[in-house]
């Protein structure tokens, strides 16, 4: 079973030590943090708890080649924080555990927790525990990221209903043309082999979308709290296939109306500039951890103007269908069957 | 970042479906099991809640050469049973991620599951959430297990006082001797090159204590529920490391008494056949899973009586020391250093 003859250049308790000493801090409910066989918290009054948790493999999920570690850290959290932000929880506690391979020199395991640090900061989520291991091959990271709602009050991906209407927070497509920014070599520009004519302030945010994505843990908040969402996922594989899940779960169908899609300038101008569809990055793009949400007609007006004074971007993009109806894409008074071209990393 | 060409033979959605099919079940307080962004409990009135989180690695904490799956999967959750016990705790919920090589069929992963699962079913542990991923190097698997006390009931590792009695459940040294015995070519038989002369209930003993260990959650329990002790951990990675971190958060030193350590009759037997000393197994063997955990002098009487009318096996194995004192192991009356020697698969 195990190796005992498994070694490693970087020690585990002087790490731990370290970075317990380094990131671990007091936090509203923590009765014990790192040092002990598990982490101990106190749950308050009338709570419902969240967990969720996300393993992300090198050279599946990330790349040192393309990505910092501070970066790699930065979004691994934030995918996290983006499934909380999909319940309408509040994000509080989070474990971490790593598989190093030896050549990642400990500077790099502190920047990769820095990132970490740096997603969760405005949150004050935190770092209550995790587990160091060696890898052969590869780094390993594995976060657990606990957070709370209300009892009795959470958004679920069940619970859409025939005619409500579908929304999303932000814009799509961003971190998919992002990623191929700093990709030049991807897929889609081999043969082109031409650097892509766009302006340095579309480039910046764009890439900036994908390295620097935001989970949208306020506006599910606010959305849940106000009980305005019948139904809601967090749209980190594409919205083509986190939709599906949405309506699976419903068990309902869907039409998008591609002309309301929210697709931002820069994205606008990253298609011009590459000949790639807006809408087919807005579609299957992941990553973008926008925030996907159904909510009855009655609310229309409620959840706009409410959205408009509180500065938060809510587009209405389609309306809930019965099931027999599948998941279409309305475009130009066309309609056909939205394919699921979204990314499966397999995770 | 993202490398979004990274596909696997095993779709995620058909194989989350396929075993939250088969492994998931409603639970206590649970509100959300698999299929949304996170998994949704509602805690019990007046409880502390318990997380802790292992990291396994294929080649590090275990070898597909000589363990089956479902072995792997059994010991992987055993260890974070464990991890409770040593809390005091009571299991209740689990999530399991795993990051899966081209290389594993399906039915292995099943296997791995069912392995997990039978680990937890005395203590009904409900499999709630988890993550799949692609591997590109060997599986790596990662528990979260959630657990509770009443709150203000816990055992840590601080706690410990100068004079308190050191105990130990079990026997110790047996999961290191039945590794040995299913790893005929470990380093310390290469040079025998002959098979160790051992009954084979003594093997089947070892062997099945390797593959088959039994974390001691009533035992903690029933510690922390009577409050006898004032400090514990899980011998995970041998008595002579566990102890030193026991004593690291208590502030203090220890004796242990080398003629007092629990070793079995098998351990014995095999210590002889081989020429290892059974001592020495028992101190620096990882992996028993046993408690070991402080108590006052004055309670020494209740507790051995307590334990014995239960059924538990506890022996006393030394006495808390000031921080001065180190860590000491005495034998016919000579004292000497307790070496950390204990394997640092660096979990």
């Amino acid at each position: 079973m195990a190796n005992r003859k498994a070694k490693s250049v970087i020690q585990e308790f002087p790490l731990i030590r370290g970075l317990a000493g380094r990131f671990a801090r007091p936090a509203p409910g923590l009765v014990q943090g790192i040092g002990d066989d598990a982490a101990v918290v106190k749950p308050t009054a009338q709570t419902w708890w969240h967990v969720t948790t996300d393993l992300l493999a090198e050279g599946i999920h990330f790349n040192f080649k393309s990505a910092a570690p501070e970066s790699v850290g930065y979004r691994a959290a934030m995918a996290n924080l983006s499934d909380l932000a999909a319940m309408g929880a509040t994000p509080h506690y989070l474990l971490v555990s790593l598989a190093i391979p030896k050549a990642l020199k400990p500077s790099h395991i502190f920047t990769l927790y820095s990132g970490m640090m740096n997603a969760c900061r405005r949150y004050r989520v935190a770092l209550i525990g995790g587990d160091t291991s060696a890898s052969k091959n590869g780094l390993f990271l594995n976060i657990t990221l606990i957070g709370t709602t209300p009892t009795q009050q959470a958004l679920f991906r069940h619970g859409a209903h025939v005619g409500d209407l579908i929304y999303v927070t932000g814009t799509l497509g961003d971190s998919l043309a992002g990623l191929r920014l700093v990709m030049p070599l991807h897929k889609a520009y081999r043969s082109r082999k031409k650097r892509i004519a766009l302006s340095s302030s579309h480039e910046r945010f764009l890439i900036g979308r994908h390295f620097r994505p935001t989970a949208r843990v306020a506006e599910g908040q606010w959305v849940n709290r106000q009980r305005l969402a019948s139904a809601a996922i967090d749209v980190s594989d594409g919205l083509s296939g986190d939709l599906r899940h949405l309506c699976e779960e419903s068990g309902v169908g869907a039409e998008i109306e591609a002309e309301k899609l929210p697709i931002s300038v820069a994205c606008q101008a990253y298609g011009q500039a590459t000949g790639c569809s807006p809408v087919q990055l807005a579609l299957t793009g992941g990553e973008d951890y926008e925030l996907l949400f159904t909510v009855a007609p009655g609310s229309r007006r409620t959840i706009e103007q409410q959205a408009r004074t509180r500065g938060y971007h809510m587009t209405c993009i389609g309306t809930i269908r019965p099931k027999r109806f599948g998941i279409q894409l309305s475009s130009d008074g066309q309609r056909r069957p939205l394919p699921v071209t979204s990314y499966e990393h397999f995770r």
